[in-house]
C-alpha cells in the first residue's frame, strides 16, 4: 500500500512552491531571495506543514545547533541558576543545550571537549575545575569563572569590585574590625579576586581586617577554632565578617549561633553569590549578588557570535549588594534571628 | 518521492478522520473528547487498522544516545536536583542529556516531543504541566509526577503515603488539630494524592483536620487570612500544619512569625520535597523527603530498558520523613527560632 510520506521534505516544499531547492534552502536559512519567491516558499511550508529540520540544516552549514554546558552539578543553587539562564539564552538563539553535570569528573569533561573538537557539538560553555583539561586552539569554548587559556574568553562577575563592595557596606553599617573567610579550590580562579577586592576596600575605608583562608582538604572546624580564638568574655573581636560564598556564610552563621553570638546584632555577615530560598524567594543572607542572567547571555553571545573582530579574554560583569537579614541595614524586614 | 509507509501513524488517523492530531491523541490515550469526534476517530482507527501499542516501544535502531529532559526550570531546587540526578543516571548509561528548561512554554515542549518522534533524540523524560501536549503512540516518553496517558509510564514519589506519613508524624509529635494547605496547578497530578493521604492519616489517628486549598491564580494572602481567622486571643487553633511543598511551608512559617507565633513551639510545620540549604546542607524545614536519586534512576531505566515485557503505567517510590527544626522531634539540633 502506497501511503503519503508523513513528514514532508525540503524537496516537497520546492515542488509545491515551484521553485528550485536552493531557493527553499535560502528562505529556510534566512538568506535574501526575491519577495515573490519568499511568499511562495512560505505558503508551501505552511500548506505542507513542513518542519524545519535544524539538525539537517546544521549539516549544510556544518552545525549541530547544540552547545554543551560543563558544570559540576545542578544541585548547588548557583550552578542551577547558571544552567537555567544559559539554557534560556541558548533556546532564544535556537540552540539546544547538552547538560554535562561533571561531578568534578575530569574524564567526562575531556570527553565533551573532544566532542566539540570533532564538531559533534558547536561549542562549549564550561565552568570547570580541571587544570589538566586539554582544549585545542580554535575550539569554540567560553569559560566561566576559571580561565582556561588566554585565547579562550572567560566570563565572570566583577569579583574584585564585589569584595570591595562588601568592605564598603560593612563600613557603612558601622563595622570597624572585620574578617575575611574563604575556603574552596586553590586553583587559579576569578573568584580569588574577592579577597583582594575586600582587602582593598578595608584599606580604603580604614577597617582593620583579619584573614582566615582554608586550603582544599582542610576541615571546616578550623573556622570554628578561629572564631573561638577571637572571643573574649563572650564577645567576638570582629563586628563584621565577609565570607567568600553564601554557602560559607550560612555555615559560619550556624557556628556563630552555636557560640552564643547573635547575627546581625553581635556580628554582621555578608556572603557572595546572591542565593535565594527556593531560587526566587528571599536571600538566604546579606550578599553580593552575581548577575547570573547577564553572565549567561554574555557566554552565549561570545560563543555563537560570528565575525567578531576579536573576542575579549576576560569579561567582568557588575555585581550588586542585597541585604538579607544578616546585616543591620536600615528599614529592612525582620532579621534572621526573629 | 513517495515512500512506503509500513504502519499507519496517528497523523494518518487524524487525516482519515478529519480531526486534529491532538484529538486522536486524546482518544487513544483515553482522555475526554466530544462523542462525535470519538466515533470518527475510532472509525478511522478501524479502517486503517491502526495499531495502538500497549506500551512505549523500545528505542529504535539508529539511536542518538541522547535523551531530552523537559522540566520547567532548574532554579527550583527540586527540579535542579532531579535534573542533576537524571543527568548522572543517563551518563552512567552512556547517554547524553539535552536539557530543555521549558519555563512552562508549551510550544517548546511540543518541539522536543516532535524531535523524539523524528528520532532526533532517543526519548524524553518529562515533567510537564502542558495538558495539550501531543505525544504520539510509541514515542519513548517517561513522565514524572503528571501522567500524560495510560500507555506512558509515570514515575512519582508515593505521594499518598507521604501525606499519610505527615499526619502520623504530627500525631506522634502530640498534635490534635491540624491543617492542610495547598496551592499549585489544578491539573491532574500525582501530587494531588498528598492531600488524600493526609486526610486518611488524620482519620486513622483521630486528628481533627481543616483544609485550605488555593486554586491557580488565587493570591497567597488568602492563606494569611485563613491563619488570622483561626487565631483567638493570640492562640492558633491548629497545633500542626502540613504544607503541600517545602516552599509553601517556608512562606507559611514566615507568615506565622509575622502573626507573632513561634514555630515549632506554638505550631509544628511539615512540608514536602526534602529541600536542603544549598542542595546538600540542612533541611530547610521538617519535611517528607522525595527519593530524587531513585526517581531519576527509575525514569532512565524505564526509558532505555529494552525488551521489557511491559512497562508499568505508574511507579510510586517510597518517601521518608526528616526533621528540620520546624517540629518538636526529640534529640534534634537547635530549632529554627534559636
Amino acid at each position: 500500500m502506497k501511503k503519503e510520506n508523513p513528514t514532508p521534505t525540503m524537496k516537497d516544499v520546492a515542488r509545491e512552491a515551484g521553485v528550485a531547492l536552493g531557493t527553499v534552502s535560502k528562505v529556510v536559512n534566512g538568506l535574501p531571495v526575491g519577495d515573490s519567491y519568499k511568499v511562495r516558499v512560505e505558503e508551501a511550508i505552511r500548506k505542507l506543514n513542513y518542519q524545519v529540520n535544524t539538525y539537517a540544516q546544521g549539516m549544510k552549514a556544518g552545525r549541530t545547533y547544540t552547545v554543551a554546558l560543563l558544570i559540576p552539578n545542578t544541585q548547588d543553587p548557583f550552578f542551577a541558576s547558571l544552567a537555567h539562564h544559559i539554557n534560556i539564552a541558548l533556546s532564544r538563539q535556537k540552540y539546544r543545550m547538552l547538560l554535562c553535570s561533571t561531578d568534578f569528573d575530569s574524564e567526562l569533561e575531556q570527553e565533551y571537549v573532544n566532542m566539540a573538537q570533532l564538531n559533534k557539538v558547536d561549542g562549549i560553555i564550561g565552568l570547570t575545575y580541571n587544570p589538566h583539561l586539554i582544549v585545542e586552539e580554535g575550539t569554540p569554548f567560553v569559560a566561566i569563572d576559571r580561565p582556561i587559556g588566554p585565547r579562550f574568553p572567560c566570563v565572570a562577575s566583577d569579583n574584585f569590585a564585589g569584595g570591595q563592595l562588601a568592605a564598603e557596606k560593612l563600613a557603612d553599617l558601622g563595622c570597624k574590625n572585620v574578617a575575611f573567610l574563604r575556603t574552596g579550590s586553590s586553583l587559579n580562579s576569578e573568584t580569588n579576586k574577592r579577597r583582594s577586592g575586600f582587602e582593598n576596600g578595608c584599606l580604603f575605608r580604614g577597617l582593620s581586617c583579619e584573614m582566615k583562608i582554608l586550603n582544599d582538604g582542610d576541615p571546616y572546624e578550623l573556622f570554628e577554632e578561629f572564631l573561638t580564638d577571637h572571643i573574649q568574655n563572650g564577645k567576638l573581636s570582629f563586628d563584621g565578617i565577609f565570607c567568600v560564598t553564601d554557602r560559607l556564610a550560612y555555615l559560619i552563621i550556624k557556628s556563630l549561633k552555636k557560640l552564643g553570638l547573635k547575627v546581625p546584632r553581635d556580628v554582621q555577615v555578608i556572603g557572595f553569590d546572591g542565593i535565594r530560598y527556593f531560587g526566587n524567594e528571599d536571600y538566604i543572607c546579606s550578599t553580593i549578588v552575581q548577575p547570573v542572567p547577564e553572565i549567561a547571555e554574555m557566554c552565549v553571545d561570545l560563543l555563537i557570535r560570528e565575525n567578531a573582530p576579536s573576542k575579549p579574554p576576560l569579561v567582568c560583569l557588575p555585581v550588586s549588594y542585597a541585604p538579607g537579614g544578616t546585616t543591620l541595614d536600615p528599614a529592612q524586614h525582620p532579621h534572621q534571628e526573629d
